[in-house]
């Protein structure tokens, strides 16, 4: 997976056509996976030619990398955007969860096309949770320096917590058509700030 | 992934050359991933005519189900025995963790062709984890009924449970060449004996 990368367009109109085979790649891949979805799919389902794919991107690994990475901007910034108003670390823990599973709920293939790259692109699977673990463990470290959590081990805490996250979003949004996101947060948040409280 | 499974062998050198095929096909789609690994490089390992292979299975997808089945029994039997001696619920906690995490240190190839399943053969999955769920429900029922554990939504804290498992043995014993399992039980433990005090 070291494939040269191709230079975004710089015009509105190439911008619109790569986003548009970009989200067509997330509802192929997402759907059919990595290996049975083709670009001939892709092109198809973005009603493009299938040449327009070469000139936005070097080929499919390129365009599944770049769709773990939207879903990691699309769950930081929806997690950060609803964590700044909470008072306290473990409010922003209630906040932090209620996000991740709304942008489950909300964009299911990318969840599959995040759990698939551990197959499919090990290296970009491994980054998107180191990232957000470090990110993490830092939060928690300066909770706990605050007194708002109880000291304690922020990497092995940050990754119990993506674990409760990551596994509450696969059986109680993925695997439901009608995803109670709000009794599972209340739920898990009880659990949670008991872990955490100081 | 619904062929016939074929008949188990009655003999105790077909159940050893069963075995012997099952193992080594832990090895190779463990490493090379479903798709990848071909019959002919399962019965390459397992030192055996690639005929032989299909006196004992009907394909690839018959021992790949049987092999997620095989890491559910382990993990299962491994928890049991280890709990068994646990005088209440929350040390069960401590001793089913650190049971989980040991499997994963001793069969990370199983762990992965687990995780596989959610694209190779969902079926297998999800009855992996429901079964598991379900389970681990009920012990949490019972234990909140004795007062070992605070009242809450067995479900929603199976789960939660299940993650952080499932996490932290991805995270501290799959991708660490020396997984320190104390360390990660320990600090794992004080969150979750918080988390379901009574």
């Amino acid at each position: 997976m070291t494939k040269p990368t191709t230079a975004k367009p710089k015009t509105k109109r190439g911008q619109e056509r790569r986003a548009k085979i970009l989200a067509a790649a997330e509802q192929v891949i997402g759907q059919k996976g990595f290996a049975a979805a083709s670009i001939a799919d892709i092109t198809r389902a973005a009603e493009t030619a299938l040449g327009t794919f070469y000139i936005y991107f070097s080929g499919k690994d390129e365009v599944f990398r770049e769709l773990v990475q939207d879903m990691g901007h699309a769950t930081r910034s929806q997690a950060a955007e609803r964590v700044a108003g909470a008072a306290n670390r473990l409010e922003a823990e209630r906040a932090g969860l209620e996000a991740y599973l709304t942008v489950v709920r909300d964009r299911p293939l990318q969840y599959r096309i995040v759990e698939e790259a551990r197959f499919v692109d090990p290296e970009a699977y491994r980054e998107y949770y180191t990232e957000f673990g470090k990110a993490y463990a830092d939060q928690l470290d300066q909770a706990a320096g605050n007194g708002e959590i109880s000291p304690g081990d922020a990497e092995v805490r940050a990754w119990a917590l993506m674990g409760i996250a990551k596994t509450l979003g696969e059986r109680f949004v993925l695997w439901e058509d009608e995803a109670d996101i709000e009794r599972v947060v209340a739920e898990a948040h009880k659990f949670i700030c008991n872990g955490l409280a100081p």
